[in-house]
């Protein structure tokens, strides 16, 4: 390794290539805004690492519009509604009739997918398999970071702007002096045994279900590839379980007097998903943003993750777009609370619904039966099911 | 002492003269069937013992439809809303304007001292003072119990079916054996500081109140007296809060850039109140059937206690007036299964209610945070304002 490092001078520096780091390289390029990308990982490998993904229409909308590609429109699966099944029981909520509103079933990495692809037909600066090593002069007119690439190459970027992007083990907010910050946490005594499996849908879009041998979710990946979790121990080893015993542990998490029977297939991946409730306030340093996971994550359940990550990024582009337009850095130093008060209502929608559908092993049996009550209050209830489809929907955009 | 005992034949024995056994008594009474209540407070003391009252549309209309009296009318004070106050500023919930429903703010024990007043115009025969010694037959076709008055003569009283209506101590509860059934109970790390104090009403109409300091609850008992509560230490001492200390404890959650300003005035009376939530299941053992507090207690928050043991009286009532006209006793059969629906929804409103408008001491930051991200949810969403007053005013009666 030299001693050299080449300068490279730009407005936005964008660290992590993930969803939100790329949607927000897009939007200050279609707006003329120079950015550029620094991601640790290979296309390659991104794009072949599935996630699950369920996208409100403000986030379909967020890449339909600014011209990124008409994909997530030919290939994604518009969902109008969820069921949630417990005591044994469907009980579908049409979020159409409820909130006229819905979501698209397209995962993560069709996304990143897209995304990159929009970068590179742009002439977009994104550089993978580029480790960044060093975070410099965050509060001033002039942050810097450092970074070498798979050549071991050494770079230093000098923006004005330095973007956090990069996922919920974020480098960058571990660079974050810890005076003025609080991190929130909770962690869950349970994880998600995940599932890919070649078998056609056993429904048509997502179940949640309550059962008395715990949570399980029910969901599709394409119409011969389904995806389906149950919950488990978080220290559960996937070798532990065959197939059938996977077969036999999700069926009885749907199992009922409607006799509904899971479609079965043969099992080609197996993961254990463990998750958290997190969130870093402020979400902004001097000149370096949190955006997406690296600022906040979310338990899987109610699928925001994402979402949020591109409500951050709205939430950013509007106010660099008007930094850049203006000089006026208003709306940058409002980031933080404006991306929090979103933040704040999806981390409790998460945990509702995670508190509603899941059961502890160890769970104190009035709280079992207590989200068993609230199934049944908001089921039962018109309003109840509008609350809840209002969310998973997505509220508007600030 | 004697040795005798006097014998009573009647049709329902109800133990427990508070307003679900006299509610359920009175509308045997109007419906033919012969009845007793046993209480062992005097009546009086009853009247005299000041217990906050929200009442249901429903609960009003049993009282009116069935003749007991028209006072819960002229001197009820209707409320078509709540005040959700948070992050110091105020959020109202107009339930007329969302639900179309209003709550009545009627004292507990007036509606005692009407439905006293009911069973004694209509010759109902209700013993004061009397202690209830022992049940006995249970399981048989003529239960029976034994109760002594005051002036320690002894009674014996045999009946088709047995009502536990003795409240959150209750004796009756407590005579069922251990096999086949379930207590689910949750108790709280805070308690009710209330004062009762001689000023005008602060606000037209409830306000419930979550700060930084702790959760407070404005409520009123007429045009010169009020109700206030906050939530303390369960362990606290009345005697260690001065008025001034109150004042200022009251004040301090309900602050706000609006600088609204609780109107004070003479305290009269300073009582800690501890809850749990509590449930026991089945509602019924035998010819026993067990009725409001002595069947499950709620939290205050959100007011469900009188509401749920009235609902608790519709459901059993209409099941003995079929029993009694029809000898199906189908409904009593039913009667905990039924009845334990709408405890388990009234249980988990309460359990939501207290959970986002209070902060224990100890409060994990986070579960703060998203206390205040779920009353943002609910507030700024009309289907979450919907969703929380259909609760708050009642669901429809099963």
């Amino acid at each position: 390794m030299s001693n050299e490092r080449t300068i490279i001078k730009t407005k936005v520096g964008i660290v992590g290539g993930g969803p939100a780091g790329l949607m927000l390289s897009h939007m200050l390029g279609q707006a003329g805004i120079e950015n550029i990308v620094v991601e640790a990982r290979d296309h390659q490998s991104i794009s072949n690492t599935h996630r699950a993904g369920i996208l409100e229409a403000q986030a379909v909308s967020m890449l339909v519009d600014s011209g990124v590609d008409g994909r997530v429109l030919s290939e994604g699966d518009v969902h109008s509604g969820i069921d949630l099944r417990f005591n044994g029981e469907s009980h579908p909520l049409d979020f159409t009739d409820l909130v006229d509103a819905t979501v698209t079933l397209y995962a993560q990495n069709e996304v990143f997918i897209d995304l990159a692809a929009a970068r590179a037909r742009d002439g977009g600066d994104v550089r993978y398999l580029c480790e960044v090593t060093e975070l410099m002069d965050l509060e001033t007119d002039t942050p810097k970071f450092r970074f070498t690439n798979a050549e071991d190459e050494a770079f230093e970027v000098h923006c004005d702007i330095l973007i956090g992007a990069d996922g919920s083990r974020s480098f960058c907010r571990r660079q974050i002096p810890d005076t003025n910050r609080q991190d929130f946490t909770v962690t869950y005594p349970f994880a998600w045994f995940g599932i890919l499996t070649e078998a056609p849908k056993s429904a048509p879009e997502l179940i949640y279900a309550n059962s008395p041998h715990g949570f399980a979710l029910i969901s599709q990946r394409s119409e011969t590839v389904q995806r389906m979790y149950f919950q488990c121990h978080p220290g559960e080893n996937v070798h532990d379980w065959s197939e059938d015993r996977i077969w036999t542990e999700l069926q009885a998490r749907v199992d009922g007097p409607d006799n509904f029977t899971l479609k079965t297939g043969k099992i080609f991946d197996k993961t254990v998903l463990k998750f958290r409730s997190f969130v870093r306030e402020p979400l902004s340093h001097g000149r370096l943003f949190l955006i997406g996971d690296a600022g906040h994550t979310v338990p899987p359940t109610g699928a925001k993750g994402l979402n949020l990550a591109f409500a951050d990024v709205k939430v950013l582009f509007e106010a660099l777009d008007s930094y850049y337009s203006t000089s006026n850095d208003a709306l940058l130093h409002a980031y933080s609370d404006t991306a929090l008060k979103r933040v704040w209502k999806a981390q409790n929608f998460s945990y509702w619904m995670t508190s509603m559908l899941h059961t502890p092993v160890d769970a104190d049996p009035f709280m079992a039966k207590r989200a068993l009550g609230e199934l049944e209050t908001v089921t039962s209830s018109r309003y109840g099911q509008q609350y809840l489809a209002e969310s998973y929907t997505g509220w508007p955009h600030a």
